[in-house]
């Protein structure tokens, strides 16, 4: 019979993710849910995300399996060396979003345009009700409203539900001393899709590994936060209609910040790319980086001069120099806070095309009188972000 | 091309609208919208709130002008020579709802009628449906439970969804220290109105003033609470049955209730009405408001008689003594609080038709034995909350 | 004409309503709503809950009247002397879930059956609308995020809409001083069904006697849990097929745990049970538990020897040994916590059809190598959790 027999088909592809999810570092998205997909019936009778396998006894073997896995799954920050690529013939699969080194170029270009296709939606239109009867859990260890308003804002504009959760560190866990991984298998029951803030570096991958549903991850401590790094790459195409060829100024605190570092990251993927690291020598960019890019062959440049960098960008990302990074040297952070600021001085040095971008939220390091001009693209790079969070959410639950 | 013709049309629209955005203090609500609200061709085809104006540039400048604003936006308390009207029409818009003042009898009474029918709204009736696919935003910098379930009820008693925000003082804002505006600035990327409830007066005129999207003040501060003050005046008007004529008095703490300044305000409208004073004399009502109620040939009366102010009013409206008021002086609010108690006693004296109103919550300032007679009007005021939050989001976000 | 006929009819059986509230312990749940059920005319002119009654003054009677009833109100842990039945006819009705004494085994048959039919509720089926236009108000006087979703994402399964109070401590009450009657007469006028948590045993039971809409325990303090009883026995039923005739091994905090005295209570009900249990000495099952098993005839053991329990019991419902019991012994606590541990040893020793289960949170009492038996029944039983809320909800808000 046919229903029995795609079920069949379904537990078995099931049973062969999990050896392509032990090669993790390769290719660690490439399981089951990426062939059952090619199965088009199987969704038709069972038309959850694919991944709830209807047969209970292998789930709980891929459990174990899983679990096995775990201790090799903690990431540390930005693993340079790792490139996974998961592309499935011309369309890629996406299981997780868990850090932004997963994604090649393509996969980029592929939510972009996605992403792109949701700027379109209107209200009440067919599209506005695509994740209709989806349901995401907001699991945050750690407050990010600004975070989590974009990804719920994200799920109710497709349609979807969703259960929020701003102190899950009084989930049990932190009171009770229950396991991260407990926990998820307990959300997973309520909900198709979890987005994951957490204060532990990893903590999305442990996530993931555990989970039949989605994770997406919106931040796991001083590791990851590939949403971001997403919206920013989408908000450099979207403003300067290429991402080949672009010379890129890096401001303000390029040690601590994940999303300098991501950019970078990401930004090496493209063509004849240029980047300027303009910072206060305490927060300069760290080698890694600097040696990635290299490898990679971007060519990049220290710079102190602000102006300068100014003239010749296609983007300037400023980013907040961050006290709690200072400790007791106050003196030390007064001095590195106010030595590059975005004003309307520096607006005039800048070509007419190029733009200001700024993670947020901004203190004074871009002054409020640059708000009104054109190329200050910050609260528009804000509003992508929920574009891209709607393209995430749509290939996560119902794919392309 | 029609479409292109109405889009500059409405971009036209929304730079008159500053002009009329600068003289604030006038008829600071009389804007573009109003104007767009005319043009049905612009709304179908662009369904969303008729603020989000396509053109991006006239938007920043505009952003810009406002700024400029923001000095003088900052309103305190009940500013009592304030008396702007921005009826158009037969017709008022309503763009934002700030301060009781706003609000002339003419648009009182066209709430009301929205109210009224709010109130015959069946569970899965199309008029449940009216703002499907509208977001609200609730971003309460401090906790006001009662209100926010009253507003986010409300909007999805009509088909609309809800971003839930309890602690937006972690929002970035405090602990990073973003400014209000840049807040607003994110968070109408994510939403289509904002209700808002903050500590410090004037937060809502600023946070207007920066918005393209609606902005509800459910609170700020000392400052003003104009959902409280309107559905006060909607419950008189429904039990009563009118409110020319009517007498009413006003007991408790009146020196620090915005409640009753705000009610004692909109009382003044309406003819021949006469209000009486009932307080303790640490907690009376201060002569700002009896000057303007003289100004306006309202009769008022101090009394030290409850008893007597019972037998003659239409609405005994007690409110709490607030504890906090009194510093350590605990034994003068133990006096002032024992002082005036609405009890069965009170009921004997009041007319049949005559009923019981208080904000909520109440503490033993009205004995719990009066809640069973049908002159107990309390709980039917919170209800009558609902309608007016009801009214109000329809109001803003599709118009009449 | 039949319209006010109906309603007439119904307000007439809300003051019926009242004489069987106040035999409250014998079948308080048998109230007007039980009979206007039948009249399914009215439902269709009155689509919401039957308890909303349309003439005012007589709910109003009904307030005080429940008042009166508040100080006999309070429930005491769990009452092993009640055994209250509220069977009308074939189907029973339900009002409120105060206790897991409430229910009857035909009651829990009845919950059971429903609670089979959630689980086939496909995505976007019309199954998946039933409660569409219903809002669920979950007011948590203490945090339980767990609890809180599961009761989320049962409304959101069947269509319906959720107000979600996480900190009602804040919700004026503590702040300011309102009592809980006061603030379920405030949050009825928000919403449809009212789901509680409150730190005070008997909280629930007065929320019941106040409100007009149904309430649901989700626990009070030391008191109920009652949702969690049912769940227990109806993961027993679906995972060994059978509750007549079962042997079960009570393990761990036998003496604190509300959940194990609620389950052995339940499976007082069913014949030929025999209950293990199986404790540290410190944290002994209670004697009034243990009366009433012998009571009913229902044969009891205990044992040292979890080893022996494991080989004879169907079920090995596992609990945690809770740390805050043992105030400053903490040599007591740790003797305690790793006397009972459920590891692959204990599992070898289990029969194949027997399965293991625990309320969840867990610490270390069930290592996590036992997680991947198909035996392991705990992530499936709070899966069971959501069916069960769903089947609640639907029999509360729109009956059978």
């Amino acid at each position: 019979m046919a229903v029995s027999s795609s079920l069949f088909t379904s537990a078995f592809q099931g049973s062969m993710s999990l050896s392509s999810r032990k090669t993790c570092n390769k290719d660690f998205m490439f399981n089951h849910s990426s062939l059952s997909k090619q199965s088009g019936y199987l969704k038709s009778i069972y038309p959850r995300n694919p991944r709830f396998l209807p047969n209970e006894k292998l789930t709980k073997l891929e459990l174990t399996n899983r679990l096995s896995e775990r201790k090799g799954a903690l990431c540390c920050a930005l693993e340079l060396d790792n490139t996974p690529s998961f592309s499935v013939g011309k369309k890629f699969q996406l299981d997780d979003v868990i850090e932004a080194q997963q994604f090649d170029k393509e996969d980029l270009s592929a939510i972009f345009e996605v992403a792109r296709q949701m700027e379109l939606i209107e209200k009440n239109s067919p599209g506005s009700q695509i994740l209709k009867g989806y349901l995401m859990a907001t699991l945050f260890y750690e407050p990010s409203t600004r975070t989590r308003l974009s990804f719920e804002s994200a799920m109710k504009r497709l349609g979807g539900e969703v259960l929020t959760t701003e102190n899950a560190r009084e989930f049990s866990s932190a009171a009770k001393g229950e396991t991260l991984e407990d926990t998820i298998r307990t959300v997973e029951g309520y909900s198709d899709i979890i987005v994951m803030r957490h204060f532990a570096s990893g903590a999305a991958k442990r996530a993931a590994a555990t989970a039949d549903i989605p994770i997406i991850n919106a931040g796991d401590g001083p590791g990851q936060h590939p949403t971001q790094a997403l919206l920013d790459v989408y908000t450099i195409e979207r403003e300067i209609g290429k991402l080949d060829g672009i010379k890129v100024g890096l401001v303000g605190d390029l040690a601590n910040g994940r999303t300098v570092r991501s950019l970078a990251y990401l930004l090496a993927k493209y063509k004849d790319v240029k980047i300027y690291f303009v910072s206060p020598d305490v927060v300069k960019m760290k080698d890694d980086i600097k040696d990635y890019l290299t490898s990679k062959g971007i060519e990049w440049e220290e710079s102190a001069d602000l102006m300068e960098v100014a003239t010749e960008c296609d983007v300037v990302y400023q980013t907040r120099i961050q006290r709690e990074r200072f400790g007791e040297r106050i003196d030390l952070y007064e001095e590195a806070r106010g030595k590059y600021i975005v004003d309307r001085r520096v607006l005039g040095a800048m070509p007419k095309h190029a733009v200001v971008m700024h993670p947020l939220p901004r203190l004074d390091e871009i002054t409020v009188d640059v708000d009104s001009d054109p190329r200050a693209a910050y609260f528009r790079q804000a509003k992508n972000g929920l574009y891209i969070r709607m393209a995430l959410l749509k290939l996560l639950l119902v794919g392309w």
